[in-house]
């Protein structure tokens, strides 16, 4: 893979970087933190609010697209822009870690993770050639290589094995992308779980192939943060600094602060969307669970200084009072609200690491998490 | 009731009336649809997807609102508006009709109806009096009286007993009401089941009783069309032209197209967001069911002429797909899908009226349904 002109730097502060990432279908103002639309669909979110939230980029899982609609259906819908009326960027998974995560009967061999679709039962076969095939048929931004991701904790002997067979996988996947549009890009993974050693030999090699970017994959799977930040500090030096970086299935908004402290770029979670389901709200001053009496009479918004109209407007009592119902909107109003101030996280950091001042940034927004909600009225 | 110009006829064509309603909250043009907002929300739509779909007013029922989050404490919130974030003008229904179809060991008396909650079985009393008075407390601009609803079909002397109940319940609402802030008003409901004379009965009591407009109860409970279109026409022309008239509960686009041919101006029904959850979308040529595999690989809009952006935009194969998912967001796109659809129709029956055309506007919209969705690609 030749160097590219896809990603731009504009600014460093530290090992934080701040830059620009130009795909076909539009440009990704890092740190980037993309929303997973899981089976082409944000869950409880419009299209139209995931980009009005500050979203430049969102994720989809190639596993349930595969299985449902069909990935040759998709491309003869014109991919999954089209398809969805998402007009962005899309970054799609492999599928790799949905089929350790949901598909049944699996068996991973060197040629291929073969398994039964938790949908209907059928056999399906996932090389590292066909990820990529259905990932172009997709239509995908940036694609990513078929990796094995072990869950933590393992025998050093299993992470490893899975670390080198995902290693030649990443080989295989980048001859595979060969046919690719011109600007669609590919991810390789860096793996190794908790082991130093093993991470920088997985993120050496990755970077002997050559990717358009490197993200690093098997974290956030239940190890302690520590943990994680210290495998991104063995990762992060290795990789070439005009390539971005990927954290993959991070996380919170302190663990993407601390990431991007640490030199990563972007990031994707579930969590905006599952705790927004669950009646919880990400703000300024930390996760605020509606479900607590305490909001039950308070006419209060979340936070009055957000720049969100639903995180601005909606009364604390009429959330709580939806979420107690079960009323759809609730999750709906949570799940956007969370996604906006993901991005309005993600928009402070990059203007913080621009103007040389993420520092400064990063133990206000520390300090505000900390102080907590609002007292109750 | 003195007169007063709340309402005001601004087109005739026919018995089919066009006119404009001024509620506290804001002018409802009618004839008019008012989508259902159960517990201060609507089922899967924003309020501002409600209010952009082309919707002047919702309904929100009193049952609901009065057992959770409560009146009271609503009133304490500033009503319903401030507390649902929808700023325009509510209808309340009084809570009797989802008593008799919702709650537990219900006892009408004539003094009230008592039951327990379906929420927490907390015995609850719900006397003409209090149905007003919460409906005053949740700040309704339209209140309706508390009414006894017999379902269908019934015995004559069932059916009488009920109605005589309605009407001196009625006038005890209209007593109770009399403490509602300016501009407020209060509607009376006609009863009398199947029954030609009981109808006409019922609404004579009413008028003679005076309110500021009147509803028609007590039909879409299984009755053949025919005899909801027969009970209007005993009861319309028993009605004062200056004030509007309220067909509770209905319906169906067909419905309601004939309904406004009989002298109706408002309506109510969950069906728009009902359908919508089970995949149905409703479109100038008739129902269409996304579920239908013939929707899989057809990447035409429900309707290309639409004005609605997600009629207009969203590939029929991915909603057939978010339907057949189970995606969250089917059922909202749906949803508002089909209450941009009743608007429209609303919309076009007015202006029809207006012109004197209603009757062309009327087969030609029979005939757009009847003619029924494209042709399968």
């Amino acid at each position: 893979m030749t160097p590219t002109d896809h990603f731009e730097l504009l600014g460093r502060d530290g090992p934080a970087r701040a830059g620009r990432l130009t795909t076909p279908h539009g440009v990704v103002r890092t740190p980037a933190f993309m929303p997973i639309g899981t089976a082409g669909a944000m869950k409880g979110v419009h299209w139209r609010d995931v980009r009005d939230a500050g979203t430049d980029i969102v994720l989809g899982n190639t596993y349930h697209l595969m299985l449902r609609p069909g990935a040759e259906r998709i491309a003869a819908l014109g991919g999954l822009q089209t398809f969805t009326g998402w007009q962005g960027p899309m970054l799609t998974d492999s599928g790799g870690f949905q089929v350790m995560s949901l598909a049944q009967l699996r068996k991973v061999s060197e040629s291929a993770v073969t398994f039964r679709s938790h949908i209907d039962g059928a056999k399906v076969e996932l090389s590292p050639e066909r990820a990529i095939e259905v990932q172009l048929l997709l239509g995908s931004d940036i694609a990513m290589q078929l990796d094995e991701c072990v869950r933590l904790p393992a025998e050093r002997g299993d992470i490893e094995r899975a670390m080198q067979l995902s290693l030649r996988w990443a080989e295989r996947c980048k001859r595979a992308f060969e046919t690719a549009a011109p600007g669609c890009m590919l991810f390789g993974i860096a793996q190794g779980g908790d082991v130093p050693e093993l991470r920088r030999t997985s993120a050496r090699g990755l970077v002997d192939i050559g990717f358009h970017g490197y993200a690093i994959g098997g974290l956030a799977v239940g190890e302690p943060q520590a943990v994680m930040l210290a495998m991104i500090e063995e990762v992060a030096p290795i990789l070439p600094q005009d390539r971005p970086r990927y954290l993959m299935g991070v996380g919170t908004p302190e663990d993407m602060l601390e990431a991007v402290a640490r030199g990563i770029d972007m990031f994707d979670c579930v969590m905006p969307t599952r705790n927004g389901r669950h009646g919880v709200a990400f703000t300024q001053f930390g996760q605020v669970n509606l479900r607590n009496a305490r909001h039950a009479d308070d006419p209060r918004p979340l936070d009055e200084q957000s720049a969100w109209p639903s995180t601005r407007g909606c009364a604390r009592a009429y959330l709580h009072h939806l979420v107690k119902s079960g009323e759809t909107l609730g999750a709906m109003l949570l799940s956007e609200i969370n996604i906006a101030y993901y991005q309005h996280l993600m928009r402070g950091i990059g203007e913080a690491i621009s103007k040389g001042t993420f520092e400064r940034f990063r133990q206000r927004t520390r300090a505000d998490w900390a102080k907590g909600d609002v007292a109750p009225r």
